[in-house]
């Protein structure tokens, strides 16, 4: 008898059916004798509609009131699967973040969580019932208001309650079947992965997978929880992310063989390259630039800056596409001060990664990439790396190419093509 | 500088439109120099739409998991009040039933109010914010889970929390004018009347007229709580409903008239009439057979029993339509005990009731009544009376030119026809 957290996204509560689907799974897990709770998002588009309606009433919403809103979508979907297990003969009981001692800062829009004091929770599973926990918000404890966690919120939920209430496993499921080597619709041949460190998970989740968000992966990292990133639609086992030192919970059926060097091949089409072209090459213009950059609030992730004969330089950046446009007009508004010639933007990159935490142990892992990708002739832009990872920028039209080479050419191709699923993966 | 408690409806923010226009009219009385307390009804149809999500899920959803559904509905409505003020410059907070003190016991669905502690209110308020609150709901501080109040409960939270924040009047805006001497839709000539006393006010409302809700009324009643009917669709004054020793805020003004005699006429097409025929002329059948009635959760209201030369007798009474049914079947159940002949259903029966505290020091009140309703050929069965109130149940087709007939024998007649909005009332 297990205390297992099962968090289920707004594709998976979408409508009435899918919510007595999912409620027929939980009971399942409850048949099966272990302790549930669960964490449960908005149904479907329920927050983006919410949003719309705010923005008709206020160009700007007030943030507090505007987590009051969107804190009812959970409320309504949460309240709908306690309602949906009832009738299946089940006590179920629903909590809303505050009721659920869900404690966090007082950021409106993008709470962190401070505290949980799960004493309803306890309460309810000691009497026997099913939890129903609202994902994605809670309360502040000074100003007594409700906030919201912001994007991923319901999977940080999930894991800080798995957390709390020291549960066995938090499944977070979504209409994905796991953690693959490779995103399958880049790669057909990606295969999905019995388990992965979640160091590695960080990395690729950094770097473009999208089946769980880096938040709740740090959570469960810091505070020792295992997750098991599974599908709603499938009965079958997903990947389990395993923490310093977690044993995979599948090795006693020898599921787990020698640990590969390469988890697996990350691709990102949401980067925009920015080259500030003529840049007097003397000390500190580096230092303005970015310091122009964040200021505009966007967000850098790769830098190359190419040797100078001419007394100056290039730099080049990546930024998320939507940061783009206020760096550039951030960059343009000092042209002067700055003293750069002019500023390209391209937006036709792609950006590949290599994660594996093999590469701490086991040389020549980059040589495999660079072969593969010359092999292949294609050109790369820029290069960076980690510990543990290994990321090119490349033309945006050759990134599923490359990174069909890369995946064969770390042997991480699947006998058969993967099965997607409809939906989009959160 | 005066405290005005607000209460709008379902239909007065049915939509971003419709918000931002109740937005203006809160922040207008802000400008005036007012404190404002709002309790905002659900959007629209929101209600009924969670209501048949519910029903979806569960065939009969647990009570605790609807009410925390239903309370979501408000908690939306008053966020998008909330923002749109903000957004006219004007500082305004949202509170859910909970957070404004809202106490209750636990009867999940038709909660009662135990204690109003508006702590938070109070504060917010002299920080000189616009305080915005959740109809409909509170909680109960023993589960600590969220109930709701039933049919409605909007109206009951805008009066409590008048009485509780001892506010100047409690505004209850819907989209008719005020409350009028009969329904306009029935009786084109009827007038919206100044003011009227509680008392009068609840029985118009027990017998048929739909602007305000008894339990409103009769929490006003005990609290007093200066109530104004009034419309969010115009500026013009609505009516006051006064309670005992009470005075007009307009008499001032010698707005105020010597007191009519009688103040409205009600029409009530929602009732049936059921005839318990042949029953045995001894003592203690009466009591059977309204025992039987009770049983069956039918709300009798009226009941005639005809004089019996026979040693048998009948005995009719009106129910709800709705309870009509269960009543039939339970007496039907119990004929051999209880030793009737047979049972007779009629729904299309009609009650007009003519209201007016005058009765008590005029007479000849019900003649007037009478002596109209014989010139206009209309034929009396049933006729019930209480200290303010005189009832007769007519045929149905007979019951709105009966009507018209009386309003206009009782001098109630305006100079011209009303005018009419869209809408229910509510």
């Amino acid at each position: 008898m297990a205390l297992i957290v099962q968090k289920y996204g707004g594709s998976s509560v979408a409508n009435a059916e899918s919510i007595k689907r999912v409620a027929k799974r939980i009971v399942d897990t409850r048949r099966a004798g272990h302790d549930v709770v669960v964490a449960v998002s908005a149904m479907g588009d329920t927050t983006d509609e919410l949003l719309d309606l705010a923005n008709e009433v206020a160009p700007i919403p007030a943030p507090r009131e505007l987590d009051m809103l969107l804190s009812s979508g959970e409320r309504i979907s949460m309240a709908l699967l306690a309602m949906a297990i009832h009738s299946m003969g089940f006590e179920a009981r629903s909590f809303t973040g505050s009721q659920a001692g869900m404690i966090t800062d007082s950021q409106h829009g993008a709470a962190r969580i401070v505290d949980v004091t799960p004493v309803r929770l306890r309460e309810a599973l000691d009497e026997g019932a099913i939890v129903i926990v609202a994902g994605f918000q809670g309360f502040n404890r000074d100003t007594r208001d409700i906030t919201t966690l912001g994007r991923g919120g319901s999977d940080t939920t999930a894991v800080a309650l798995a957390a709390a209430l020291d549960a066995d496993v938090c499944e977070i499921y979504s209409d994905v079947d796991g953690i693959f080597t490779a995103d399958p619709r880049v790669i057909p041949r990606a295969q999905k992965l019995d388990h992965i460190s979640s160091e590695e998970m960080l990395e690729l989740a950094a770097n473009g997978a999208k089946v769980l968000y880096i938040r709740a992966v740090e959570y469960a990292r810091r505070h020792g929880v295992l997750i098991h990133a599974r599908s709603t639609f499938s009965s079958s086992e997903g990947t389990y992310v395993l923490g310093e030192g977690m044993k995979n919970p599948r090795e006693a059926e020898g599921a787990d063989m020698e640990e590969p060097i390469v988890a697996g091949v990350a691709t990102d089409f949401s980067q925009a390259k920015i080259t500030v072209a003529g840049v007097p090459d003397v000390p500190g213009k580096a230092a303005e630039i970015f310091k122009i950059v964040a200021k505009s609030g966007a967000n850098v992730d790769m830098i190359v800056q190419n040797v100078s004969a001419t007394g100056r330089t290039d730099i080049s950046f990546t930024v998320p596409k939507a940061d783009a446009a206020g760096a550039l007009k951030a960059l343009a508004g000092e042209q002067t001060e700055v003293g750069f010639q002019n500023l390209v933007h391209d937006d036709q990159i792609g950006k590949l990664s290599v994660v594996g935490a093999g590469m701490r142990t086991h040389s020549g892992v980059s040589a495999v990439l660079f072969e593969a990708l010359s092999a292949g002739g294609i050109n790369i832009e820029m290069i960076s790396t980690s510990e543990i990872r290994i990321s090119v920028v490349l033309r945006g039209d050759d990134l599923a190419e490359a990174a069909r080479t890369v995946h064969t050419a770390y042997g991480l191709d699947g006998e058969s093509d993967a099965t997607i699923h409809a939906g989009t993966g959160r």
